[in-house]
């Protein structure tokens, strides 16, 4: 026997298994080593229920018939990514907590009351829970707030500058606004009042200690985000560029095989990357 | 005698002598070889007649005391440097007609009766003129209509970036719009009907064919603009970067020294580029 | 009837339709409008032969059955595209001429001989051959030759970057090289004798005429390309940002539907842009 | 007597008056609010002893005459800024420490010895020492670190790039190895065993948990600096740009009006921006 042993792999299930992102959640937990997909649920009633996991993902088979039954499936696992919606995640949450499994929450659009509950059930399961799981974004928006703090307003102007592709409905996107945030918290302002939207036509000088927005669209860009931070001969960019959308499915499964084995809480992003604010 | 003769240094004057750019054209054409300062004009009363050029600008005494009598020294050079006022030019642009030298006219502002005399005085004298005297600037307007023509709208999004100084007034720049309006004749479309100047909130999905603008605020920044033609899995990116404002005088200078010995007739950056269009 | 008919979709082949790139030039063909699938190829004894060709490439039946007998294939198409070997490309250019269709080939690496048989093909077929089928690396370096020529050496150095995935094993790469090549070409000079292909300790100042070179290596980086003219005071910096690789099949696509109903010839992607230079 | 009231401004002396960053700092000191120039030392011998150094820096008469007494200089401000060679430095940092006062050393090039006697001085002044005196520049340090440390070598690899003006004779600057450092710490390895300092041709894959450095030459820029750290499907990009080389100085006055009141002890830049790493 090898005195240096493997530890086995991290079983993982996936909510929403048959949807866009269930897909590549299923797809990135088979590529990543040290984690493997032992559970896929969908709601009571899709068309899925009971195919193979892998072959719906294009994987190929891996013997996980999709399931309805999503508390046989937990019992069975050592954590869940769930990228559903609030209603969904709250329950999900109270499922990880009966049976002691990792829950990790992409999910957006939570209110408080839904938050309240992810908190109470955190109790008795690791929860991770970011609004956006990137590694890259979190880490950028910890990095952003200690610079708008250590080059203050005086001596430097913040703009967050952002492209998507031109299906975008929206401007700015949610990614700015939270590195705005982040921004903001570093200033130790509120973003509402400090906030410049848009420029166009005679719009004075710019005020110290507002944080400017701007938007790009065009193409099949995934998403690019940088905060600049502009002073007197030196300028400070700090930049984000996601290549496809599957960033935030390997974030999750990191957050996954970081929770494995800590104790009861929640938890966010910041803490897998090991970073405090 | 050598069987290589270097040309005598061409002989320049500056209008507006005492101004900010006067100075820094004087510190240009002081710096660059092949051109000398040989006149220097300010208006009738002002208090720096009869100072040395080059002390006020900076480079040290260079016997060219500055002086309110244009004509007398538009007929001692070979060429005059113009940033001035629309008024003043169409009258720089007869008086070099009738001394037949170089003029360059970077006055902005001018309008279509304005343009029509110095069209007219261009009869007699090789008058050279820009909206933006910078090289890059005057390159970049080439490419970028170019690329919005190979590049179709069915295929490719224009979008326009700018970033300046935060004691800039208004937005976009000069130089964004002038770059939107190289997009638009390379398209075949009118920048004012197809162009989105600010996108905030529920902005739809972008529509096809049009030209989107953004501005960003900051620090010293002298000038940086972005034209970016984003496709489906593909993006190509023009930029110009502007480090100092010197470059307008360095483009002044080059281009009169491009005119010098060509037939009357009146140019722009374009033609000294050796560029059409 | 209606007067204004539609054209019926161009049909095409694909060699080489079971590899990584074929299933990708089939997936473009299939949501490209005006384009459709009759044809797929592959080589003697490929175990794909008989197999549905869009059931390969992951969007379903097209009843387009994956055959080895090429000149049958091309007897019922207007045009194939080809990213297979010189070899093959050259036999294929002999068919296309046989069979008076059109024929695009992205296979790299042919020599001399190669595109001699090649060109000789195209006396009775239209084909359309390019290094880099990209539409915007194409233009790309069209825009770097003229802004190479219009500032030359004496003002602006030329400078090229590149980044790449870190599995890549050789740098720079092959289009950085390209665009080199446009450089030179623009200043009239070899590339050869004026390239810097990397800097490291004390390695005096930059010598006036050279074009350097710099390579990133790492993560997924598809292939982002920057070539910078710096002069005194500006920079232009004109790049190009891949997303994924279905630019490469895309670009061939749409020069096929650019070469239907030419006359025979040998073209670029440049006549496909409508560029020359 | 008002309520709140302005604190005096504080005296501050420059050593080497008459060079090129002397002027510069002096210039910069002339235009903060809350400090003045009150002392301006040359070596002994040096031509400019007796002159006005607000008219050698091009300000206009300041009443401060440049003297070859430092001590008696010292004696009489409350903080030196010091750009000039280490052995000046060290008996600067003595000449500070008998008067009590706050010394900003910007030199570079300093041995252990001379470190070391530094440290000595600095139980007895405010000494505020780095290698690079932009707050930009220390600023950005501390993110790599952290973001080299939060980002793994598993999943991340970091890149340098710089980019400098034609004349400069080395290559990768120091700043960018100052930046390979941070990233290294980050990573708690040596920069020496893990750096990738040039690509070319045949280079095999990107090896893991290296750090890769480029440079670019060209034009005038001063300097600018990216650190990339790329991933799986995203790339972080920390940059900073220098617009002119005031920067350094403007940092130096900074940490002087930071240190005034401070009890004694050897700082950097980054307790100056209020940062611990």
């Amino acid at each position: 026997m090898s005195d240096v042993e493997q530890p086995t792999p991290m079983k993982l299930a996936v909510v929403g298994a048959a949807g866009r992102m269930g897909q590549t959640l299923i797809r990135i937990i088979h590529s990543t080593p040290g984690a493997m997909l032992s559970g896929a649920i969908e709601r009571v009633g899709s068309p899925h229920i009971g195919s193979d996991a892998g072959v719906l993902a294009g994987v190929g088979k891996l013997g996980v018939p999709i399931s309805d039954d999503a508390l046989a499936a937990f019992a069975g696992v050592e954590g869940v990514l769930d990228f559903t919606t609030p209603a969904a995640s709250v329950e999900f949450a109270g499922l990880a907590a009966q049976t002691g499994i990792v829950h990790v929450v992409g999910t957006t659009g939570c209110d408080s009351t839904d938050d309240a509950k992810i908190a109470l059930a955190a109790r008795h399961a690791v929860v991770i829970k970011s609004g956006n799981m990137s590694l890259g974004v979190n880490l950028l928006a910890v990095l952003v707030k200690q610079a708008a703090k250590a080059l203050g307003a005086d001596d430097f102007d913040v703009e967050i500058l952002e492209m998507h592709h031109k299906h975008k409905v929206d401007a700015p996107s949610g990614t700015a606004l939270l590195l705005g945030e982040a921004a903001a918290e570093g200033r130790n302002i509120g973003l509402g009042q400090h906030s410049v939207r848009v420029r166009d036509g005679h719009t004075g000088a710019r005020e110290a200690g507002t944080i400017g927005f701007a938007s790009l669209r065009g193409g099949s860009v995934v998403g690019d985000h940088s905060v600049i931070l502009a002073g007197q001969g030196e300028r400070i960019t700090l930049s984000h560029h996601a290549e496809d959308r599957s960033i935030f499915a390997r974030g999750a499964v990191k957050a996954a095989l970081w929770g494995r084995g800590r104790k009861p809480g929640l938890y966010t992003m910041l803490d897998v990357l090991g970073l405090d604010t």
